[in-house]
């Protein structure tokens, strides 16, 4: 059995815990000051909070007791996910979020009964895939509800079926990133879809955040793969997606897409699937600077001629070598870093017209090991984010996207607000790292000191980002979701009239409110 | 100033009328036997049943009195729209379900205050754009409410800016297919969105029914060139689209599109536009038979080699030489013809490449005559449709969507539907017009014989042929919408919980139910 749970106060799997560098570590010092701060030794749950009659008839509805959880290791790992406020929390015991009971289903009948039950009790029902959550998605609100119940769907791990002429396959909601490639691959198929949650997040948070992936450029985000969903709600289920696209209304499953456990429970995902690739190549080019770098991934974009893979670094983010996570603050380059990368067959011409392309634009060619070591160290992140946060450091990430003419202006905006708010020392960087022919996302790595009240501290910085993202007219999140962490601000960014259609939606289909109560709707 | 309505009997522009070519004479007569059956010589409105003191509130929202008619020739050219059994109604003179007024705003705030008047005084709003609506979008329930108003946009009519760096455009939504592309091309940009109304049809009319055009393969359908919205409420203004693409919940964008106008009137599209085309190829292609076809077709699909347009004929539409249409039952081919375009700068890679492509797969290239002849005759099948019907033959299309796994078995059951229902002598032709990875759309054309009442016989085989398509788990539309036509079998493509979806939308933002009342919404 693979790592299954991550530790309540870090990320990952124990055996991919990720020592700083040495490269790192002289930084950190540097800026930072060495100043160790582990994490409390012991996390205590607050006790269950639903009324043993309760827990009683929801037991009722499964096969096995082993499916109902109450203990408090069980409710420990399922309690928030895993953004830095979360884990700041953790670290200091607080784990006053924790559901009252973790069910862990394996049919779409069990959840459908949960979901009935809990409508019919009033207890709020918090779907969990991965735990990955980096915006509060798994974050109920209590008030009100006799209970919160987490809904673990990491035991509806199974490949249902694959229509080879189509070539699109379905999956349950619990299959995590890896194991719904290996799935594929034994069919000689892949989804191509590696947010850096990969290792832990399934394919029901993917579907339910609109999560989009490293590969983005060449396979689309998540939304754009899913070609069916079945849904279970308090007022029935609900089965939609009976052609790739078409014109029979509003498109039901671009509403049930993003709509983070509110509306209903994902309990299957029909998804694009594509052939394994028979090339790939992973390359890295140098651009003077990241306005010069983003014109050419523009360029690119704008043609058609996009390659699978394509991020930019800004010049700080290359300045400290964050691209390669192995060698964080090891040697870097002037300018700004790029990585190209092309997966498919007879990739050939693709490579040749895209380096003719960047060449024409005024990148440099560095060759495939930078590029390499990109794709190897591509899921660290988050590991070193825990190591820092042992040694004092406040580090965070935060994205959004807008379209190519606003990216200068949000970008400084997004930057002055982070760096004004946590002062001086503060490190920001950041890159592009979803394209589009009409803009780019950009993701931001924040590293400050912790100071007295790092959470404090955090949620002042994330607002006064945030607030510039809006005074900017971006979006609030390009791929990490709404959670309870973004509702103020999407509240802004869709106005009275885009609040009102969401909770019309929500009425009609969960009047009692017991879906993933306090997430995403304003 | 070009010809801005089209007759109430007839499609298109008369200087465009197109009689029958003697290569159609003969088989025409072979088939069905001559029959002239012109349109009854004048076709006659109802009174308007508004009444006079909402004719005057309603007039002082506008500036000019020349923006609301009341008058029977204005009327008479904003009832319904151009689908085979609006002209027929049209034909015996039934125009029952004509406005009772026409107002013709110019601003975002004249519809607004039309739509606020609208919920104040329950009177029906039916937004007009070039009137080519095919599903029955264009007549609302008279039924409680005060009155109909058709709210022509076609006075809304300009571009409103250009972004050159993020290569967006913002219309206004009364623009036509033709003057987008004119307004653009000045800026050397184009929409290259084409469908066979593009004559006629407006930007805002695209958005609000999802309409796809013949370059989809290359551009994409029109809800994914759309990368914000203007939209009047009852409830106010809604105004979305801060980024290509994002994880802020539910897409707001994409329940507005394909809407119909029951949840808003949409005021400002910003599309995604491209650079003009600098090189262009239309080449033909013959394949043995519609499987070999559809087989070519998806390879390249799923190997992202599709060109701009791609097209394929089925035996039937093939040998009846459809795809030329100004040479419809003159020489035809045997087997299954496809039309292959590419439209771009440096397309010669791509031209080599699907031609290798398509060879390996069995198809023998024809050269460009006939990919020519079939880009000049493209928008001509609505005229050919009124020559025929003078003649005695019932002539209609429609058109769904699936997943290739599933093409073969609906085409079978959409044609046998149409045989049993209409009886001997139909013609039943299909092509695939559209193609997606993991699918592609249907579009069948019918002809047959009026005989007594040739209403009521296409209703019969219309509802026989969607009664198919639900059968076989295929969509109600791909691109022509849902409007009163599709209603009841949209049911049954989204069930119940979908339906509660629309409805819950519809009272969030209309409470009143005044937007087009009887369309979309079951």
């Amino acid at each position: 059995m693979t790592h299954r749970e991550m530790h309540p106060q870090r990320w990952g799997d124990p055996a991919h815990a990720t020592p700083l560098p040495d490269s790192s570590k002289e930084l950190v010092d540097l800026i930072f000051g060495a100043n160790d701060t582990p994490g409390a030794a012991s996390v205590e749950v607050p006790a269950s909070q639903l009324a043993p009659e309760l827990l009683d008839s929801l037991a009722a509805l499964f096969a096995s007791p082993d499916q109902v959880l109450a203990d408090d290791e069980t409710r420990r790992l399922r309690t928030r996910g895993k953004s830095t406020p979360d884990l700041l929390k953790a670290r200091v015991g607080d784990l006053s979020d924790a559901p009252d009971v973790v069910v862990r289903p394996t049919t779409h009948e069990e959840v459908a009964a949960v979901v009935a039950w809990a409508a019919e009790h009033r207890v709020a029902v918090v779907p969990f895939g991965g735990g990955t959550a980096v915006t509060g998605g798994l974050v109920a609100a209590r008030d009100g509800f006799a209970g919160v119940v987490s809904l673990d769907l990491a035991d509806m791990d199974r490949l249902l079926s694959v229509d080879p002429v189509a070539m699109t396959a379905t999956f349950q909601p619990g299959v995590r990133g890896p194991a719904a490639e290996e799935l594929l691959a034994a069919h000689g198929l892949r989804l191509g879809h590696h947010p850096q949650s990969f290792e832990f997040a399934t394919i029901g948070g993917f579907a339910a955040t609109r999560s989009s992936g490293q590969n983005s450029a060449g396979f689309g985000r998540f939304d754009q793969m899913v070609v069916a969903l079945k849904v279970a709600t308090p007022i029935g289920d609900l089965e939609v997606g009976s052609s790739p696209l078409n014109a029979a209304g509003p498109d039901i499953r671009q509403i049930v897409l993003g709509s983070e456990g509110t509306l209903g429970v994902i309990t299957e995902v029909t998804v694009r699937v594509r052939a394994v690739a028979t090339e790939t190549r992973y390359e890295a080019w140098q651009f003077e600077s990241f306005a010069a770098g983003q014109a050419a991934m523009r360029h690119l974009a704008q043609r058609q001629l996009l390659p699978t893979i394509i991020r930019l670094s800004d010049e700080a983010e290359t300045a400290i070598n964050l691209a390669s996570q192995t060698d964080v603050g090891g040697e870097a380059l002037t300018g700004c870093l790029m990585i190209v990368g092309h997966e498919g067959d007879r990739i050939a011409p693709q490579v040749a017209r895209v380096a003719e392309e960047l060449t024409a634009l005024g990148g440099t060619a560095l060759g495939e090991d930078r590029g390499q070591s990109w794709v190897e160290g591509r899921f660290h992140a988050p590991y070193l984010r825990d190591s820092l946060l042992d040694v004092g450091v406040l580090v965070e990430t935060l994205e959004t996207a807008t379209f190519w003419s606003n990216t200068e202006r949000l970008h400084g905006a997004v930057k002055t607000a982070l760096e004004s708010s946590l002062g001086e020392g503060t490190v920001v960087l950041c890159h592009v790292s979803h394209v589009y022919e009409t803009g780019c996302s950009l993701y931001f790595t924040v590293a400050a000191k912790q100071g007295d009240d790092p959470l404090s501290r955090w949620l002042a910085a994330k607002a006064a980002a945030c607030d510039a993202m809006m005074d900017c007219g971006a979006t609030i999140t390009h791929h990490h979701a709404v959670g309870t962490d973004h509702k103020a601000w999407l509240a802004r960014e869709i106005g009275p009239v885009g609040v009102a259609m969401l909770k019309g939606l929500k009425a009609s289909v969960d009047p009692a409110g017991v879906l993933n109560p306090g997430v995403l709707i304003p």
